[in-house]
C-alpha cells in the first residue's frame, strides 16, 4: 500500500527559471499597465547605456514607442544603441535565456547585473502579444543580422527564426518588442519621466525619444567626455563572508593561500596575506581548494585585525556633486541647491559602494505631480528622487532603504516641515552590486551599512540646508529691523533737529549701522 | 582581428538559479539580522502547515530556536511538523534544489507556492554557518531517516551526507538549520510576533515555541475541525490570457478544442465550449496543440461574450468573518470589531481570489509598538495587519497593494482621523496564486482587480465602523442632553410646585421622554 507521502510526491517536479518568472512577472516589474511599459523601456535603456559604456563610446540611445491603429493598448517598442553589437551565436542566449550574460559573474558597476532584464521584456512581449521580439545587430564587421527571438519557457532557451543578413556599415543593436495590455501615459510613472530622470543622472547620454503621438524629444548630452570603461572589482576583505572566500578559492588559479588572497582580493599584498595566514593559523602554502570552513572563518576574522587600505574607488563611477547640482538646477530652478558624494564604504561581502545626495529648496522643488496616478506612493510635501548606478528608481518607493533613511530623519531639527516643505531630495547609490529587494530592481534592501551611509549623506546635505534657511531667517529679521528704523529714525531726526533748531543730519550711515543689513552676509 | 563584440562576449556565461539567489539573498527576505531569522521561521512554518493540510491532519508545529553559548548571533533553528513525511529519494530536491516542488505547477491555494522557500533557508544557513541542514523524516512506514543536506549552488542540486536509518513509529518532518549573523528579538519583526499572527489567522494550528532563553509558549488551536484538503483549481475563463490558453493546449490530453476547453477550464461545459468556438470561428474538432495565437485571442474574447458561472469557491479557503472577529477580539480587546469576507473575484490569468477584511476600534487596537525597531515602516495611528493565504506579511509594508488600498481611502469620510485613531485593520488575500512582488513573499503587487477588491473590502468594514461611531456620538449627545434636563428639571418642578402650592410631580417619566435615552438604540 502506498503511504500518503508517496501519493503526494507523485506530483514533485522541477521548473525552469523562465517558467518561474512567467508566472511571477510582477517580480520583474510587470504589474499594472503603465508600469509594465515603463519596465520594458527601463530594461532596454539600462542595457543600451551599459553596452555603450562597456564598448567605450558615448551612449546614443533611440527609443520609439508606436501605437497600433485602433488599438489603444497595443504597442511596438523600439530601443536602439550604438554599442558593440552582438555576435550572431549569442543572440538566442542574450534575448531568450534568463540568468545568462557577460556581467553577472563579475563584480563591476553597471545598471543591469542579473542577466534577466532583456529576456524578461522579450518574454512579457511574447506572453501578451504572442509575437517574437526582433533583433537587428551588427558588430561593425559589415554584416547586419536581423532575427526573430522567442523564449521556450519550459527549457529557458531562446529560439531564433527568420534570420536575414544584409551588408552595411553600422554598429549597434536594435531591439523591437511588440506588447499588448499596456498603457502609454506622460505621468510620473511613465516612460517620458523615466527618460528625463535618466538624463539628469547621466549627462553623457544622448537620448532620442518618439512618443506614440509622434512627438519627438531630444535629450542632448551635456558633455562629450567618453566615460571610462567600467572595471571588474575584486572583493575587499572588509565584511567578506567565509562562503565568498571558499567560492573564490574553488575557482582560483592560484596554487597557495598567500598568492590566492593577494590575487583575488583587493588591497591585499603578499605581505598582508602572509600576516593574515599567521594570525589565522593557516599554512601559507596550503592549496586554496583545500581550505576548510573553519580556516576560512579564521581568515575572515584575521582580516579584521590587520590594517588595510580602503577599497579602491577606481571601479565605482558616481555622478559627482557638480553634475548632480547642475542637473537639479536645470529641472527645478531652486533657490538653494547642494550636493555631496561620500567616500566609498563596504557592505556585506566586501562590496564597495558610494552614496551621493543632493538637496534643492524653493523653485519647483518638492512639487510632486500626478498624486492621483496608478501605483501612487510617496510622501506629501517632500519629493524624493532615487537612483541606483544612475538608473532611476521610480516604483516600490515604500520598501526602499533610501525612503526608510529619509523617513528616519527628524526634519524639524533641520528647520524643515516635511509635510509642507518645498524640498527635493536626490540620492544615488553606486556599487558593483546594489542589494536590490527584487528582480524588478526598483528598491534597495535595508542592508545596515548602506542604510547608515544614505542617512549620513542625507543629514550632511540637510545641514547645509539648515545653514541656508537660518541665514535666510537672519536676513529677513534684519530687514525687518531695518524697516523699523527706516520708518521711525527719519521722524525722530527731523523732530530732534527742529527742537534743537539745527540742520537735519544725514541718518543713512547710522541706519546701515543699526540695522546691520550691510554685513549680514559675513556674520552668519 | 577581433571585433569589440567578440572581446566582450568572451565573458558570456550562464548561472544557476541557486547562484542567482545566493548573490541576491535579499530577494528571498534575507536582509537584516532580525528579518533573516524571521524569514527562516516563516519558510519553515508555512511549509509545515501546508504539508499537514495536504496530508489532511490538524497541523501541530514545533519551533525551537537555540542560541550557541557565548555566541550572540549564532543559532540552531528547529522546525517540526506532523505531516506526511518525505520519501528518502526526494530529500535532496526538496531541501537542496530551487524551483522544485509538489505544488508549483498546480493552481492550488497554499502558503508556499514557489519551490524556493525551504531550499532558501538551507542555503542561507550554509552561507552563514558553513554547516549543512539536518533533516529527520518518516513517512510512517517504520523507518526514520536522518540526513545532512547541502546545496551545490553551481548546479542547483542538493547533496546528501551522513544518512542514518532508525526504526520507529512516527510520521512527520523535522528540519534543523544552523545559522550565523542573525539576531533574536521579541519585536514586531521577530519570530514571536510572526507566530502570534500566524495563530490569529489559523485557529486550527497548534504551535509550540521555545525561545533562545528557554521560554516555552504554547499557542493552542481553537478548533479541532480538520480542514479540507486544498484542491487544485483549473483556470476560469474570466481574464485568462491567450498565452495561458496555449500553454494549457500544449500539455492537455484532450483531442479537440471543445473537450479541451471544458476539461481544462473551470465553469465551461461542452455546450459553452461549442458556443465559444462558434463565436471565435475556431473549428470545434481542431487539435488543441494546433491552435494559433490568433485563434487563442479570439477564444479569449469570445469568452467575454458568453454567460458563465463565477469561479468556484470550493478551492479557496478563506479564514471566515467569525474567526477573524474572534481572533481580533482575543488579542486587541476592542470596543468594536467587524469583519467580512467578499465574494470570489478573478484577476489576470483567470485566477480566483477572495479578500477578507476586519476592523477593530478601541481597546489596544492601533497601538503599534516598537516604532523604533529595525526595518520600521508603517503609518502612525492606524495599525494594518496583512495576510496572504493566512500567512502573516510583516515586511515590505510600503510596497504592498493592501497598504496602497488603505492609504487611498479618505478615512475622514468614515469619521476617522488616521493619525490619531485607535484602529486596527486586518486584511487577508486568499488565492491559489497570490501576485507577490518578490520571491520574499511579503508584499502583494498592485494588480488592478486585487487592489480594487481590497479597497472595496476595507470600505465595507469602514462603513460599519462609521455607523458604530455615529451611534456612539448620538448616545453621548443624548446623555449630555439628558444631563441638562436632569440637572434643571427637578429644580423647575420644585419651584413651580411651590409657587402653585401643589405637590411636586414625579418628573422621571418626562425626563426619559425628553432626553430620549431610552430609545436611542432603536432610532440610530
Amino acid at each position: 500500500m502506498k503511504t500518503m507521502a508517496e501519493e503526494l510526491f507523485k506530483e514533485f517536479r522541477e521548473h525552469s527559471v523562465s517558467e518561474f518568472f512567467r508566472k511571477n512577472a510582477a517580480m520583474l516589474g510587470y504589474t499594472g499597465k503603465i508600469r509594465s511599459l515603463t519596465t520594458i523601456i527601463h530594461e532596454g535603456v539600462t542595457n543600451a547605456i551599459d553596452a555603450a559604456e562597456e564598448t567605450g563610446v558615448l551612449p546614443k540611445i533611440v527609443v520609439i514607442i508606436k501605437r497600433f491603429d485602433e488599438e489603444p493598448e497595443h504597442f511596438r517598442v523600439i530601443i536602439e544603441d550604438n554599442a558593440s553589437g552582438i555576435p550572431e551565436e549569442f543572440i538566442p542566449n542574450v534575448f531568450g535565456k534568463m540568468l545568462a550574460g557577460t556581467k553577472l559573474h563579475r563584480y563591476m558597476q553597471s545598471r543591469g547585473q542579473q542577466g534577466i532584464g532583456v529576456s524578461g521584456s522579450v518574454m512579457f512581449g511574447q506572453i501578451t502579444s504572442g509575437k517574437p521580439a526582433t533583433v537587428i545587430t551588427s558588430t561593425g564587421n559589415g554584416d547586419i543580422i536581423r532575427a526573430d527571438v522567442m523564449i521556450d519557457v519550459d527549457r529557458n532557451e531562446g529560439k531564433i527564426t527568420n534570420v536575414e543578413k544584409h551588408k552595411g556599415k553600422w554598429r549597434g543593436t536594435r531591439v523591437e518588442v511588440e506588447v499588448k495590455d499596456v498603457t502609454y501615459m506622460r505621468s510620473r510613472y511613465g516612460p517620458f519621466n523615466y527618460l528625463r530622470m535618466t538624463a539628469i543622472a547621466n549627462p553623457h547620454v544622448h537620448i532620442t525619444f518618439v512618443e506614440p503621438d509622434g512627438t519627438l524629444t531630444i535629450l542632448e548630452s551635456a558633455t562629450d567626455k567618453v566615460p571610462e570603461r567600467p572595471k571588474p572589482m575584486p572583493l575587499h576583505p572588509w565584511g567578506i563572508m567565509s562562503d565568498d572566500l571558499l567560492i573564490l578559492a574553488k575557482h582560483t588559479k592560484s596554487r597557495n593561500v598567500v598568492s590566492f588572497l593577494s590575487a583575488e582580493l583587493s588591497r591585499v599584498s603578499k605581505r598582508k596575506a602572509e600576516e593574515v595566514c599567521k594570525l589565522a593559523s593557516v599554512p601559507p602554502k596550503k592549496k586554496p581548494s583545500e581550505l576548510t570552513w573553519e580556516e576560512a572563518e579564521r581568515i575572515v576574522s584575521a582580516f579584521k585585525q590587520v590594517k588595510l587600505y580602503a577599497p579602491p574607488t577606481s571601479g565605482l563611477r558616481p555622478i559627482g556633486a557638480a553634475d548632480i547640482e547642475s542637473g537639479m538646477r536645470q529641472i527645478l530652478n531652486p533657490e538653494f541647491v547642494y550636493a555631496i558624494n561620500r567616500p566609498p564604504k563596504v557592505y556585506r561581502g566586501g562590496l564597495p559602494f558610494i552614496v551621493e545626495a543632493g538637496i534643492a529648496y524653493g523653485g519647483s522643488a518638492g512639487k510632486t505631480t500626478d498624486r492621483k496616478n496608478e501605483n501612487e506612493e510617496g510622501e506629501a510635501g517632500m519629493e524624493l528622487i532615487r537612483f541606483a548606478n544612475r538608473a532611476p528608481l521610480i516604483f516600490d518607493q515604500g520598501g526602499c532603504a533610501i525612503t526608510t533613511a529619509m523617513r528616519n530623519i527628524d526634519w524639524r531639527r533641520y528647520g524643515v516641515d516635511p509635510a509642507a516643505a518645498q524640498l527635493t531630495l536626490f540620492v544615488n547609490v553606486a556599487s558593483a552590486y546594489v542589494p536590490y529587494t527584487s528582480a524588478g530592481k526598483q528598491s534597495i534592501a535595508d542592508e545596515p551599512e548602506v542604510l547608515d551611509e544614505i542617512r549620513t549623506a542625507i543629514m550632511e546635505v540637510a545641514r547645509e540646508l539648515r545653514k541656508f534657511l537660518y541665514r535666510k531667517i537672519k536676513i529677513k529679521e534684519r530687514q525687518e529691523r531695518a524697516g523699523v528704523f527706516e520708518q521711525h529714525l527719519p521722524i525722530i531726526a527731523k523732530k530732534a533737529a527742529s527742537l534743537a533748531n539745527v540742520k537735519e543730519p544725514d541718518i543713512k550711515p547710522l541706519l546701515k549701522k543699526v540695522s546691520g543689513v550691510d554685513n549680514a552676509e559675513e556674520e552668519s
